[in-house]
């Protein structure tokens, strides 16, 4: 018997969201509002809305006229120009490459009527994936709340430390996580589960799963810790190891597909302002002053482009998606003259992914543990260039990634957060498995995993948010 | 003839946008990104991308699958499922009683490969309507760059200062706007042009438009100011006064429809936590102590409501759109009651528009000068009658609202509000008039006036939002 | 035979500091920088500093060469001119109407070589009085942890909670506080030993001092804390409780005599900012804008004089301390007007003791619980009168007294209660009673309790840093 | 004839302070108070304050009974014991290496009743040294507001862009700056006159000082500017050049000798904390996690010992004064392992001029085009280190510098700036020449500068200060 059999009453759609499949019946959820129940005895808890299995959301939601429209694109115009009668719908031009046919709704998020668990039989744990990003502890605080509020009882969420290497390393124990535990841990930056570094054992990771009993597994992390969430759900599947797997997309760089925007991006802009300020203030004080800020964004320059956007003291904004020159007529350097020549001083943002290619040995080398590309140090590089450049020039560069990262969120991020915590687990109580949450035409959705890791999202550079930068900045072609 | 001819391909559509009927060619437009022309002689500026205008962005995302489902309304789906076959879909359930089919798409938002004003011949004005709300200085810095990029002549842009009234009271003159005069203003708070209260006088206006040869307006404001600049393009249309008007939405309160939300709105969020900190810090180092805190929101309740989500620190959020009682078994004072003993101290945060009905003499009592809604004050209502109840309790009261109106914007409301500025000179250079710009669905758009300003947007009381923050918090219904 | 006979080399000095006379004889310190010793097994801790008994700050660094400088006054000049051949050296004026002798040096403070108690036998004991200020936290953190650090064992350390009445109210108990309890929470505003108001039961808390066999007591708090702490330590002497009673002196209105400022007073100058650049703002951005901020300050107007002079903003500063006339050629009002008319608008910031004799039944009525005066509303009264005089104005009155004191400190504000915490704990060890710690002239001292207690400090309206401020506003007399 | 004759009742106290002896006789001051005249024609400017020419500050209030008293030294000791009838009055320790017999007295800084210059024939210049230091524009504004308060006209202020160098290099020319020009430049962080580095020509800027007709240079700098200050004023004294020069010291890093404390420090230390923190996150967060942040101080580790201090999250804080050993079982390395192994991470503090003997070809390297010191790279150094010895430990390293010393001031310090500003503007109305204004024992003086320019001030190792931070945080010895 299945757990649910949901029907797609779209086209194609999400039929292989992978679905569990172990023997509970369906119960009525103790809703959430129930959870301050000796406080509220006397009280009635209104209607509690729900979410209908069938409630979906467009991926897309525009239409383009003409592949001259600016993100538009030939290759996708053609590929999806039969499936509607005279319509023009394309995705962003970035996802052209991925070869891949994208379900045009995805499940919409939420409390449903009916879960699948006994809330007082379950074992839920947590981990957390890769370097440090605005909105960890949001994330966990928010996980560990919502699934006490289902019920699910004190001593029975495990928190998973230092990565999926926490499930098997010996010298590393998991830690019981409970709302006293997590209160209060969003006013601080970092993760109390720890970050790390490299791939997993998957085998090692579900043998802990079936040994311990975990029924509900939250993997928080970037494509790495996604796809580990993948092949765990996948190995669980095969094995009939009966846990869910859910994971929350974390990209400090923004740079997972699909979705409107990761948590802790807006913070991590919010605190690049900072960086990017004092790189004015020392380059405008200074004699030819020229402040060069590094900021984060390996494959996608989402991070330096807003932050550059919002700043308004960006003369040049270099980012992985778009080449440039340095030296020659149109070169980076010889603009830089140009400016410094009409204003006495300049600012660059770089992203850490940018102008890999020009390093000596010719930029990516590989990747590391985790899967995330080699880089070379463009920040010094170009520090170095520049200093070469302009004799006379007073440069500042400023790495400011760590006093971003470890920052505590803004208020969007700490909203945005807690829902997507909420979401993941009403996923999980729903009996979704193999699936991540995500905010999509600002709509709270679940979507299958692979769906997000095929790609990193990147900047479109035909598309308008870079060409809205160019036009604020008037910054011309490197190359 | 017709400036231009928009055939729309969906249904009903935006084919009611006033148009401009004046006897301009078109002309291939400067783009902004040569602005920096002087600076980058030897650079070649890359394919810039234009919009087309025929791209759309469909107003509606969402598929409910049942009238149960958070957010739906049998209203709507009725009214509306006819026109998709099976299809199920509605708009916000707070949309209902608009007695108003609306539109499908919108015209997508961006800059036009063809434009209908040579920008050396423009003369611009822009004014700012109402109160304090953080970003105004962004929008019209905004304003000036981007006119400025496309060409306008320096000494062409006017400010007109204290609203509407600045065109024709005559102790008030307009400023001129320049690059100069608006850098750095983003950084403060406030607005450059000054705060207004009341209405207008339409054709004293319109008549200032044609003799000073105003060729586009721009009107940032709320409802009123919208409604003002829809009745100026009317009478500008009826007299063939050429003046193209184009509305940039503002309300710190989140209450224009259809839009996600307006800028300044994250900003306000971000500000009112220090409020709601205070509230907690003072309540909790007392002896039953009683945090009370009151936020702006005449007749929505959204800051209230986000910034109690995003605070972790709330224990009753009480908005306009939902009605409480303050006695009796399930009334608030007993509730805060049962929370005081179980905690030691309550924090309340209540939107200023809220339990108007609770006051004495019934609550509201007409509308003022601009023709908001005149409020009885809650907060020191609810201050007296929780003294009366709680003898003993130690009662904080905390009104942050002229601290929070005032700040400078959070890098998010940075970039959308240039955006928007940007866009809405977009519009004014494709001819495009009674138009206001928007975020819809994360992409920006055109929406016809008058689409905009039938009704307040409200929480939906039935909706997710309202409900996950009623989960979070454990609050019950006090009815 | 006596705990320890210092011998004053200096005249007068302060040989009435009260001193311990129970039977424990000297130890030598167990000095705090061993308390990691489990970490330094093999580290010499190097020759740590102490103290000498006999070291002494002077009270007074200042020689006025005449009595008409700034600051000086006759009265102060005679009294003390016969105790140096020919030299002249007052006190500030404000002190003049003290009538007493006060001593020319004060106690260095500092840890002894020689401690007077076995720290493995101590109990302490820590209580807060009054209401919030920033840096209460950073106290009783720092207390517990020095207090540990001399090797005062876990559990020994209570904090008495709700003020001085947490030693005998039957529904409030001492919480115990370790370094693990008071881990962090310098980072938080408020207390956790909570706030309090109304005065003391001696006898009752003397008793609990001997039955708990509390051999320290740690009294925060202000005027009225300290008065509390001096009749204590008189009853603990007279009934030879061996309890040594030390003070930390807390006003956030920094009125405390002879010291050079109070914990909590920088951080409340420096988040006031907020209050008046909103009224700036707000103030600037309307059409004759008013802006009215009303700032902490019963008895004396630091924190009002300090914000107006760092904010630049401020065109009139109104203290206790001067009185004022509102109407008439030379008042309040006819000088707004005339900046207004230069300006356009104005600032107003009024501390919360000022012009109480304007007030309609003359102002003072008698103190409150705590011993506090109880004063009318300046701020609504002025915004009244404001608003009847100014018949067009916009004025925008804010009162942030809530968000200011609820604030955690400024890192100034942190080091400095960190120290006092530690020579709080000094002292005890020391074995000094009935003594507050202090700084005084950049020096950290022990001064008799009595000595502070005898008079609020007070801006001296002839002193510099009044008049520094008028002379940067150019506020004249509005009398 | 000389322009005044002060006698000083002290003993040898500061006879030594040059003089102005040019031929303008005394005149009666414009007070400040009556800047304002447009204003206030109404109003009585109430009895202004002066100063009196005799009134003296005292340079110590610090007398120690022995020896062995914290911060107290043998050799200081004796060199004074004889001055004071049985007295024992030194200095701060570190001041011994001076030399030198420092005057006892410092003249009170503040307005005077008689001033020398007529206001309106005055030129004035202002210069500022080096690199950026928070405050300098806070600084700027003082000077130019109050020197336009005394009845400077328009136009007779000059800047001097970037430096000394501003006077004679052909590329840079003064500009003139008004109360308009300086109009909310505290605000921003950096200096409006540009940095500078390098040396001067004496004799080109007092050449330019004669041609210019300038009658009063204030010089805003560290040591070096200070020591150009002295030469500038000794060449305009030798050749008669009637130019009075106030200096108004300039070190972030606080090691200039006698004041209290440099303006911009506070606000140094309070930036500082956001690198400690997020290396404490980043370090706690990771598996054995080592946050390492340099700190500025080139010779003196005030900024490193005051941000540590504060944090309350370092482990180990390095500084020049301290040498430290890395190796061995008292190193510092060691010492970290047992941390670590007891928390599970650690962070370290390190002044940039810290452990230089340390580097390969043994540190310091003679100085850069400034006079100061040319320093190898700690931190690189010590990251290396960690790394050889730490195999598998996780290494922030956070160089927060730039984004520190940018940033615009705390309220403390801005409050400082104007009134340092201002009090230099006092003392060359008032006719001195050759002083610097300053802070001494919590009142405003004027010092002769080559008074404060012998040598750095520097952290005590035996003091107080540094022996409180070791206590705090259990920081063993490391040699």
């Amino acid at each position: 018997m299945q757990l649910q059999q949901r029907s797609c009453t779209g086209r194609t759609a999400v039929r292989n969201v992978p679905h569990r499949a172990i023997k509970l019946a369906p119960r009525p959820v103790r809703t959430s509002a129930t959870s301050g129940a000796d406080l509220t005895a006397n009280y009635i808890i209104g209607p509690v809305s729900f979410v209908s299995d069938g409630d979906r959301v467009a991926l897309n939601s525009m239409r383009f006229a003409s592949v001259d429209s600016a993100g538009a694109s030939r290759a996708s115009l053609e590929l999806q120009s039969g499936g509607k009668a005279g319509g023009i719908s394309v995705l962003e031009a970035s996802m052209d490459q991925l070869n891949m046919s994208l379900p045009p709704w995805a499940i919409r998020a939420g409390a449903r009527k009916d879960i699948y668990f006994d809330p007082t039989q379950v074992t839920a744990a947590i981990v957390t994936c890769g370097g440090l990003c605005p909105g960890l502890n949001d994330v966990v605080q928010g996980l560990v709340n919502k699934l006490t509020d289902y019920g699910v009882p004190e001593g029975k969420i495990l928190g998973i430390k230092y990565g999926f290497r926490g499930f098997y390393d010996s010298n590393v124990k998991p830690v019981v996580l409970t709302k006293r535990v997590v209160d209060g841990i969003q006013l601080q930056g970092g993760t109390i589960l720890g970050t790390s570094r490299g791939g997993a054992n998957i085998r090692e990771i579900v043998k802990r799963i079936d040994m311990w009993g975990i029924d509900m597994l939250f993997v928080v992390g970037g494509n790495g810790g996604n796809a580990g969430a993948n092949a765990i759900n996948a190995m669980c599947r095969q094995h009939d190891v009966p846990c869910t797997v859910v994971g929350v997309p974390k990209s400090i760089d923004n740079d997972i597909l699909l979705i409107d925007k990761c948590f802790g991006f807006d913070t991590a802009v919010e605190e690049s302002q900072r960086a990017l300020m004092a790189a004015k203030v020392e380059a405008s004080s200074a004699r030819k002053g020229i402040g060069l800020v590094k900021l984060m964004g390996r494959q996608s320059g989402f991070i330096a482009m807003q932050a550059s956007m919002a700043s308004g003291v960006v003369d040049a904004c270099l980012i992985p998606e778009v080449p440039f020159k340095l030296a020659g007529e149109v070169g980076l350097l010889r603009y830089l003259e140009t400016v410094i020549k009409a204003k006495g001083h300049c600012v660059v943002c770089v992203a850490e992914g940018a102008g890999q290619d020009l390093l000596e040995d010719g930029g990516l080398h590989g990747t590391d543990a985790s899967g995330n590309p080699i880089l070379k140090d463009i920040g010094a590089f170009l520090k170095d260039k520049f200093k070469a450049y302009f004799k006379d020039a007073d440069i500042k560069y400023i790495d400011p990634s760590y006093m971003i990262r470890s920052v505590s969120t803004t208020t969007n991020d700490r909203i945005y957060c807690k829902i997507l915590a909420h979401n993941a687990v009403h996923a999980a109580f729903a009996g979704l498995t193999g699936i991540t949450v995500g905010l999509v035409n600002t709509h709270y959705v679940y979507l299958p995993i692979p769906v997000i890791i095929q790609a990193p999202r990147k900047v479109d550079p035909r598309g308008k948010a870079w060409n809205r930068l160019r036009a604020a900045i008037g910054q011309p072609s490197f190359q």
